[in-house]
């Protein structure tokens, strides 16, 4: 079912993130707390953006399980960066441990990382991506419904790329194609008739915007757990980076599937509800309707506690 | 491009054929003769049949070479078997590497392996499953062409299933299962006008019977080579596993991609054939038609040479 | 710190041992129950002897999870045995997850795994090795205690090969080679004044013999836990291997990490002791004194429960 | 036998040294022009400096070929650094492929990479640690010959560490311990008795400074390959680092065992010669006698052509 973190703000190292906090995604990667799993071990990922070297973000996957990664030690004491997605994966039962099936999923700007089930995947994934272009069609490696999903979502970005470039709220028009992307799963698994409820906690990122959604159609779940903070947790690396004092002072937002630490500030992200971030803004919790779509226009928003 | 080794014959110690051999199906993984680039390193496979244990073959898959891999040394040396299908490969140009790219390919009883190219696959990727059933679609786990056209081997093989149990000709059967799929990707590449040529070099087997294929498209090339043996080349275990005395005398078969060794007892496999074996028969050369329908009935069949 | 399964007996599956037991070995890789940590997750390793094949043993070592390989999902499938380490690992803290830190260690004939610690091993690393042979020496491959500790039993086997060939009781020969392995342990720690005990549950095996120890030197606790059960909890497969009839009405021995099943019939080996165990005899619980001498002389040694 | 590329000067992206260039390393790994096998594709690794971040390198690698492998593709493409050490492996026979076994080691700053053999190595394991300090014998990790250089190399640095702290001329401190780590390989090997020539092209950097031998004592060779380049070769992305401006103009040193392009600034090292580097300064060649031994006092060696 796996657990993920996400971070935006100003550039942090890795480990900061995923090694140094008390329970940090390599710690819930053996001991999660809010699944009754605790294990995470099915491989792992990490993409990140690198602004002043490259658009497109980095991804690093492993089919070995993150608590006890040299490569991931050394890499996470020196990789700074603004916008990172992290995930430790708990492979379905029978679902293959292979690279290709490793979150976060990339293409061009874009980062996709998922937390939860599409239901009765085996029944629907062929319908899943029936409607998708050949060339969203294409871009499947691996076996995963979260790959599947990711399919759609790509076909979403092209759909609607020309569109969203000339967006002025960008987090919002990320909101709009993930939303799209979960209206288009459970129209699938509805059509079909799959029993079993989707549970779709999902995260996306251009390296500048990302939306995080709980979602569940499971009438007697909130879904798998999720929570928000925002504010300067750790000491960054901003100004080793050269970034400009004025970055070094955004407060940072972190969405992970557990709290990172115990600190107060950190929020439940309600039931179907998505997080839309922006760097250096106010983050924005966007109301989700029982058939995943967005039940608030952009400016209405809710901005979220801080 | 990859090459491969087909044993079908009295049990014989894996390492007889994959380590021992002056030019092993191993020592092909970094030197291959007869293809311009002699590595073929990117993972390997072993499908076995334990006929005793088990109706459906094992199969040991690795995405580190097989040149230097200790488990396959190991592998080699206590594990016998009466058929096997092992597979080096050589992956395309941003292909992943991969556990689940990794050949032979497995289901229920049936190993499938490929050496070769499915002519300009991102494009006809989508198109290639169109018409296999949803169970067949569903085997799919990794992103390689061979994978695809296994899905419509066993989509031939599901639709035949009843016919093909009361076959008395098992491996002509198998034979019109696989031309049929070679056909289907004809017709795909055919349709969707596609320049680069076939090379389909398939070999697939229930692990009493075996095909091979060796079949190009390509009007200026006689397509990836091609060799067989009938023979005692090797002592063979069979006597130490139990097997019947007479089941000890029976002449293997080995389909190679490359000769082995330099015994005079290999013979080509001519261009656009397919050789069709049942364990202790006389192998059969069955000629394929452009379009790689069977041009010869069962009983027609030419011999192959001894 | 490690879970393992020692048999020996009829041939049998891999898999009856690994896989379908409730508490089987793949899932103490994952839930433990009688370690404060349930994760074995560090890789893992099967030792197995193919008798009619090779009079040495064949190793699988991984150095992903036990839980989720496909390779050993195939392997328990077809591989039958009548002797089998095996072992899942948890890696000290800064310990290298590696193919050669995968027990079980082989040398020859032998193989050995083991559950515990060596006390303060970083500070006696080097002095362990100072007494045995070049030859013993240069078979460390990687840095694990265990396998210094098998550099020591292998030195063993080598200065008392002429006379345990002559041995008539090899079961307690081995054991004779094992508790001086022990012994030698506890020497340089002792000798260096290492604070942190001992914990050697150690298991070695030649195919036919074995030999477990329960064994620590810390005067709180009993050590790690070790159960032995003898009887056909299994049905066998022997016959299928063409073994003969008596061979296959033996009862087998197994000695665990933990129980892998509910059943009244197995046993907790005592604190300090070995059990010896020779193919087709009712084993044997030898104790050892504090400095892991033996304590009984071969026919003294009190028979197990059965 | 391997193939190793060392980068010093204004940082650059990995992807310009290893991807880019027409006979980069990576190409290197299947394609090597000047070593009787061209294939190192026994595993890969990268070691590499983020001067502000840690002051420390980080290393990465792997267990399979460097070809083919998508985290680095990744990697190359995101970080930047102003000095790199890669290695591409060719492991001798028997050798394990192993994380462990991976170019360069590295110790607190240092970090060491390694082209040849030392002869007779299995003959001379033990002795080669016969006299370096606890400390240094317990940074063994893997069982290759280099590791063991390494732990003599690293041995040196800790006797000399207050020494070289004072140092004003470290590159040449550096190869003052190199010097001594090779004399000590061969003075083993003449002890031992040892038939086979040793090949040690060695390279050791602490991330300002780096020294490459070129060295054999096998009278009929030249010993393995090895070239350097002076100048910006390539478009650096110091300033994309906020590197000073002054720190972008100081052209780039490169040491390689093959020329990673056909530009005619490359030059062969000289038999039995190291390359001394400091960041920014023109680098010397300092001659060997046959034992090892530095020839040159520090302010004699000759300075490179450039």
């Amino acid at each position: 079912m796996c657990r993920f973190t996400l971070y935006l703000g100003p550039a942090v190292r890795l480990g900061k993130l995923l090694i140094e906090p008390k329970h940090s995604l390599i710690h819930q990667s053996a001991h999660a707390n809010e699944r009754k799993e605790p294990l995470n071990g099915d491989g792992f990922g990490v993409g990140w953006y690198a602004p002043r070297l490259s658009r497109e973000p980095a991804v690093f996957h492993s089919v070995s399980p993150a608590w006890n990664n040299r490569n991931l030690t050394y890499l996470a004491r020196v990789i700074a960066t603004p916008c990172m997605l992290a995930h430790v994966r708990a492979a379905s039962p029978g679902s293959v441990v292979d690279l290709s099936n490793c979150h976060p999923f990339a293409w061009g700007r874009h980062l996709l990382m998922h937390n939860g089930v599409i239901g009765g995947f085996s029944q629907v994934r062929r319908r899943l991506l029936q409607d998708v272009s050949d060339e969203a069609f294409s871009i499947i490696r691996g076996s995963t419904d979260t790959e599947h999903m990711f399919a759609i979502f790509v076909d979403q970005l092209m759909r609607h790329a020309r569109e969203d470039e000339r967006s002025e709220d960008m987090a919002f028009a990320l909101a709009q194609r993930l939303s799209a992307t979960l209206q288009r799963v459970l129209a699938v698994t509805q059509a079909v008739g799959v029993k079993e409820p989707n549970c779709l906690n999902v995260a996306v990122s251009n390296g500048t915007h990302a939306v995080v959604s709980r979602f569940t159609d499971d009438p007697h779940s909130d879904g798998d757990s999720l929570y928000y903070l925002r504010g300067n947790l750790y000491e960054t690396t901003a100004r080793e980076f050269g970034e400009r004092a004025s970055e070094d002072r955004d407060p940072a937002v972190i969405v992970s599937s557990e709290r990172l630490t115990n600190a107060s500030a950190w929020h439940a992200v309600p039931r179907n509800h998505m997080v839309a971030i922006t760097r250096g803004q106010v983050p924005r919790l966007l109301p989700l309707a029982p058939d995943a779509t967005l039940l608030a226009a952009a400016p209405q928003a809710m901005h979220m506690a801080s």
